[in-house]
């Protein structure tokens, strides 16, 4: 499967093709909004922008006023004990323009079935590059319709002003669960007698907390919402990150909230770097600059990870220390870079030293900013480079963007540990900031290729390893944050072991189903028990065999329709086709997949060709400085608070800081 | 559905009839077995009997020595830098006779379908109520047929012997994961813009922790067996209790472990008891005190209960001081007690206060000890018992053995906070121990009825909430660890939201499908929404209405076939059914349950009629003293050694303190 069929599938995960329940705009019940809207929260002096919409619905159950929207809309904030303001003098802005359009937008699978739209008329403003530097409540009230109003409950959070933690190293296991790491445990690590010889990483953590995914109007997220939540202390909408999502059609014209790396290097002066397996432009690590309602934006959040934003005036967080990743169709000059220009180039013209492959990744020098873009699209995953070795060539991922695979990858391991050592480098005395993202524990479970997801897991936790060791060597260890943790989950769990060999030699489905062994017949772990003539070469803490005859009987609680024989999959899976004769959006189960196997149906839209985010909570592991605040339960945008007030990024004062990228200077940093 | 009913769903799911992996006898790889196997841990001072076992297997692949078993096999023991001893020289006792038997099992799936049993041929002998005072690393050896060796490595751990915690409470929420815990606040707890407005109790525990729940021989433990983990430091095999398992057919022969209340009771002659909403006898409130290979001895269960093991010599833990739950069967006379006894009657001769409803549960006085059975089996669950009421009426499960419905029911936080009261009183001083338990999360994910799941878990977070608030009003709030978990977990999560009236609208399956809505169609919760009408009297914490159009689409990756509309299901659920022509092993989809929802097949051998147990480590919350020991991963053993080392248990020292039960002497402390 090369670069198209993998970004079909997660393309089409995340754009669900039908939907059931369907909101005029999110965090917007009222007719009035206001963005940020009620229960935001704030870092004291974090930059943000305010909009706020009036509608009038044409038609539908919400028909309003003839269509005709408030122009005379009015808004003040107030302090909690203090007098009611406009936002033009509380800020000490200028009044912006009225601004006028419409959108529209459908009530229920009914009208959409029926082709009938609700149509809706908005006349809004918006108020750009603002700040609260006082911590306490306020209370933004939106006056319109000669009495109606909508207030926003807004706390800007007491936070500390003095760094904790020199480092933060936060390690994203997309779509990781709890249950995912039980799994890959059992997969990577020997047990005797119930009692394990071995344990992951980040089993060895001193502090575990939960946090809570969800968005800001709906109880599942995407990533590039879960991301910015982390990032920025502010939920959003599916697809959305840097932003709040407003009704307009421009995908860059909403109301921004400024980034853990845009604060950093306001205040600070910090390197920066994001590593990651999926395209360098994927949601997860796109998201510390990027600000768009549309995670698919591809080409333009490259441009605004390089130049910050350009658009309007706004923190310039001064382009990565380093980046490391995929997605190099975003770089060399094509139909999918930003203006069809060479981003190669522009990096190489910031000073950036350029990478194309694991060799020269590792000949990097530690003193220069680092690009490493090492294929199109996603890397393919750990199981394929350690493993199927020879599924590599199957690719046509070369980063220069021919059709030739990508054959000199470097691993999540290779990349974080020459990252740390450019930004321990280059941040100096002043720190620095990493992401790691371990993406295709997301991209694998999706394709409900349960291998090939646990082996990116057991890479991600193998790189925290290495990291822990690295800092140590580096005398880091004691002045950094290492946190673990994921954005949101897949309902994916373990509930027996299979007998391979009895499940393929049954004749119906119904009979192969009595393969599955369940409670004291689930059996141990057959993944590491050495097998003659097997062996991968890949170290402790990875499975001895991949292939055993006794496997995991495991699955997903949202799926499309598939078969399952239990074994590992050779090749990529891929388990929905087009069948000729039927729509497109009309999948069913592809005949070439696990064909030994028995059928399940699914649960899912049958236009979906992959499972789904769900709902869970997911874990948080922390040590280091400040690793005693991360216990407990909390939202995700609690996380952003915690790195924050370990980093001492809030300014209670009237005064931003000096620094780079405190006013619209470009490029400053490099 | 009645008595017969709940407990017919309950014993298929932990009666594989089919089956996948088998062994000969689990935690015994070799020919020879050490009963506790090589990787046990013990407190110091902690009883323990010692099997040892050596099997001939008289044909299949493992036949050896014309099936006859060396008698003569030799056993020591030796302390890390000590020198060799045999087990009667090193613990003082005589030397054991010699047994014989033999037991069958099969190979695999295919042996079992040809009918073709292999035989072992057994000597053992068993060495009873020992026990290892100093803490430090042993390694015990097994000889026989004139070579072979089989050694186990145990560790004495050093812990502590003074008392930090006065009290302990440990709430089990059975089969409750961190999935479960994130869909049940979404259902009672309201948010605004993503931020939550309330949060469950065991969210605002400072200390969170992740425990492995796998058997000793299984990956997928039972209820039991994990029960007993948390309650010996000892993991064991499916449907075992303080016990390791042996192969002799007796289930009362099988070497013992002492648990936490048989310690705290010779120990510090502390009050213990257990609430639970299942059957008193079930898995586990009886695995405090139970010693059995079979969980599904119940009757014998409750006489080790009230008069501790009776076969043997060992620690006589003095009877519960309260013990609260259902499972009449096992008390007033009939087949179903023990020996057909009249357990109301031994427990008032034992001087205990009996109650059958919650009116004369609210009546009893603290200061004697309390006998409260409420209903036969388990108990109607919290959505029954508080929404669904009229479906109390169909249950036959009157306590003293009627046809009658119980309808004078408490509820667990009733159970709970009068069991507090007593303990407290008749602790004084020495302290007490409660296990409060959620049984019915685990049996309605059983049964794939995620509402009532769901439901039984807010009660037991209403529960934990109103026993902090307890606990402060009577001073003991500073004296008392309160910990929350779970023993094992069901593969379930939630992943999206689904327009019931859409899906009950369309005409076929496929279609039906479409009613799912994923990511941003999830949408938000309409279970905290008010509706006109709809009051169910449950105040806060719970939902205000569990019939919204817009519901949860959720599931388990383990299901038989089923059929799903995702809307609460009014009466108790039973997804599969017998069909004329078929087996009662070949279950398909019940006609009657979810008319207009969209059949699912299964993944499950088809004699299954319920979900079953998965892999997932499941969260720890703890609040109080020593709350800082359970943050991090551990294995369930571990609870039962930071409990043990909170409450001061070691006994590192060769003499065993006096009090209670540290003899033969009976029903001492009543």
């Amino acid at each position: 499967m090369g670069k198209l069929g993998i970004l079909a599938v997660v393309t089409v995960a995340v754009t669900a093709a039908t939907a059931q329940t369907f909101q005029r705009l999110g965090a917007c019940p009222d007719l009035g909004c206001v963005l940020p809207p009620d229960q935001s929260d704030f870092l004291p002096g974090q930059y943000f922008d305010l909009r706020l919409e009036v509608h009038a619905p044409v038609n539908g159950s919400e028909a309003f006023n003839n269509g005709e929207p408030d122009e005379n809309f009015t808004v003040t904030i107030t302090k909690e004990g203090g007098e009611s303001k406009s936002i033009a003098e509380f800020f000490d802005v200028a009044e912006p323009e009225l601004e006028k359009w419409d959108f529209h937008w459908y009530e229920d699978l009914f009208a959409k079935d029926a082709h009938a739209p609700s149509v809706v008329n908005v006349a809004s403003k918006i108020y750009r590059k603002l700040a609260i530097y006082e911590p306490g409540n306020y209370v933004v009230t939106l006056k319109y319709y000669d009495g109606q109003t909508t207030t926003a409950n807004w706390v800007v959070r007491p936070l500390a002003t003095q760094k904790k933690a020199k480092n933060v190293i936060l390690f994203i296991g997309d779509g990781m669960t709890t249950n995912m790491i039980t799994a890959a445990r059992l997969l990577g690590h020997k047990s005797i007698n119930g009692k394990y010889q071995s344990l992951l990483q980040m089993d060895q953590f001193p502090v575990v907390g939960h946090q809570m995914t969800h968005s800001i109007d709906s109880f599942i997220t995407d990533s590039a919402n879960s991301a910015s939540a982390l990032y920025t202390g502010h939920k959003s909408t599916v697809n959305a990150m840097g932003v709040y999502v407003d009704s307009s059609a421009d995908f860059f014209d909403d109301p921004k909230v400024e980034t853990i790396v845009e604060l950093l290097k306001r205040t600070w002066d910090s390197a920066w770097g994001a590593v990651s397996t999926a395209a360098i432009s994927d949601a997860t690590p796109i998201a510390l600059t990027g600000h768009s309602r549309s995670r698919y934006a591809y080409g333009s959040l490259i441009d605004q990870g390089l130049n910050s934003v350009t658009n309007y005036s706004w923190t310039n967080q001064g382009g990565p220390d380093v980046w490391f990743g995929g997605g190099a169709e975003q770089f060399y000059p094509n139909s999918d870079s930003y203006e069809g220009k060479d981003y190669y180039e522009a990096f190489a013209k910031a000073g950036y030293e350029i990478s194309l492959n694991k060799t020269s990744l590792l000949e990097l020098g530690n003193s220069s900013r680092a690009l490493g873009i090492f294929c199109q699209s996603h890397f393919p995953v750990w199981l394929d480079r350690n493993v199927f070795t020879e599924n590599l060539e199957s690719f046509k991922n070369d980063p220069l963007g021919s059709e030739n695979p990508a054959l000199d990858l470097p691993g999540l391991k290779e990349m974080t540990l020459k990252a740390i050592d450019i930004l321990h480098t280059r941040g100096g005395d002043k720190g620095f900031f990493l992401m790691s993202e371990g993406a295709s524990i997301d991209k694998q479970m999706h394709a409900l290729d349960y291998d090939r997801a646990l082996g990116d897991l057991l890479e991600l936790d193998d790189t925290v390893r290495a990291t822990i060791n690295h800092l140590k060597e580096i005398g880091e260890l004691e002045n950094t944050l290492v946190l673990v943790t994921a954005d949101h989950g897949h309902g994916f769990d373990v509930f027996g072991g299979v007998d391979t060999k009895y499940l393929s030699a049954q004749e119906n489905d119904r009979d192969k189903r009595r393969a599955v062994g369940i409670y004291e017949q689930a059996g141990l772990s057959q993944y590491t028990v050495p097998v003659e003539g097997v062996s991968y070469g890949t170290g402790p803490n990875f499975p001895v065999n991949w292939d055993p005859r006794y496997s995991l009987a495991a699955g997903l609680s949202a799926n499309p329709d598939h078969r399952e024989n239990y074994r590992v999959h050779k090749k990529p899976r891929k388990v929905v086709s087009n069948t000729p004769g039927f729509s497109k959006n009309d999948l069913f189960v592809d005949s070439k997949d696990s064909p030994d196997g028995f059928v399940i149906n699914g649960t899912l839209p049958v236009s979906e060709s992959a499972g789904v985010h769900s709902l869970t909570d997911v874990a948080v592991f922390a040590m280091g400085p400040c690793q005693e605040t991360f216990g407990g339960v909390y939202g995700n945008i609690d996380i952003f608070y915690k790195v924050a007030n370990c980093l001492g990024l809030a300014r209670p004062d009237n005064k931003p800081p000096a620094g780079p990228g405190s006013g619209c200077k470009k490029h400053q940093g490099q």
